[in-house]
């Protein structure tokens, strides 16, 4: 990594569009020399503030029917799996919980424990509210899960959460996935990482 | 021209994206081999059976914040000129009419008469509401705006936007620019178009 150029990702584990770019991310910043910071958060919160009690893709049905299709492409395209959980929106509290309890307790396994449940909710099609499997994804990543699952229900993991998804609304965040850059631009969508990389690299030159 | 691909533009003049898309499908088409069909259409029905009165950009205002400084960056890059109309959005019913008179009465030139729109609402920040814009655009593109003028007024005319927006909704397009290929294939948003054109050619060979 030559430059100092960092990146914020803004991540919701019910995110379809989150998982495609959970799946390119690293190999895209690592061409482009730019430093991930991983920000899991909750889109909920967000959405209530909106009105919405759940995921616009349910909300307005073409607009749903649409995305569906749209991700079996985008997926067939880059070979990934795809198989929709039951049901969608999944709950996606109890896996960000888990991946700050992972980022405190060995940060170097965020990104390889995040793919692990977006693979395991997005390809496979599971659910991800189930403690059970978060903890094996957990051991699968080299971490143990038991210790994983109890940090996960510690208060200050809980509140760390909460003020991280503040933070993502504080900066304008409205949807998942977002980036944003040290200089305070915000990039929404899979479709503007290449563009949010580029403008990391180019202004911290 | 070497196959016989095909695809369908669906536009908005209220839309700030298809003006993206307004401004280089062509030459990306002709790049492509691909044919376009140029399909003005109103969101507000569509919108209307959501729920909504006006666009969603004004209706969640962090979508709204973030959109226009996504359009600045990208029309910096794309070499645009880029004012915002007040109101936004403009009112596209006498705009549409107009397109579709301009294709009754010479359908070539429907394409330069849908940008000089495009440029004058969101290069210049003009109101796409005025007629006698509207005629003077006509006439600029070797048109007789005076008949334009008359032909937008035409029951069929106005028969036939409604027309084009029921099959707009059929087809299942909830926003704009939308692309459709023969074989049934949606594609929403600028960020799509090289990959419906992508699709349009693959398919038709």
């Amino acid at each position: 990594m030559s430059s100092g150029s960092k990146i914020d990702f803004w991540f919701e584990f019910a995110s379809t569009y989150s998982y495609l770019s959970a799946m390119r991310i690293e190999a895209l910043a690592d061409n482009a020399g730019v430093e991930v910071r991983w920000r899991p958060f909750l889109l909920g919160p967000i959405f209530a503030s909106q009105g919405w009690t759940t995921s616009p893709f349910n909300i307005y049905e073409a607009k749903g029917r649409y995305m569906w299709r749209d991700m079996e492409r985008l997926c067939q395209a880059r070979g990934l799996a795809l198989r929709q959980p039951d049901p969608f929106p999944q709950n996606s509290l109890a896996a960000a919980r888990a991946a700050l309890a992972v980022e405190h307790i060995d940060a170097s396994k965020l990104p390889a424990f995040c793919r692990a449940v977006y693979a395991a909710e997005f390809g496979d099609g599971a659910a991800i509210t189930d403690p059970d499997l978060l903890g094996r994804l957990a051991d699968d990543c080299g971490l143990d899960g038991a210790s994983i699952r109890e940090a996960a229900g510690d208060p200050r993991i809980k509140q760390a959460l909460r003020a991280q998804t503040e933070e993502a609304q504080a900066l304008g965040i409205f949807g998942a996935p977002s980036f944003t850059t040290p200089d305070g631009e915000l990039f929404w969508g899979d479709d503007r990482l290449e563009q949010a990389l580029a403008w990391a690299r180019s202004t911290s030159d």
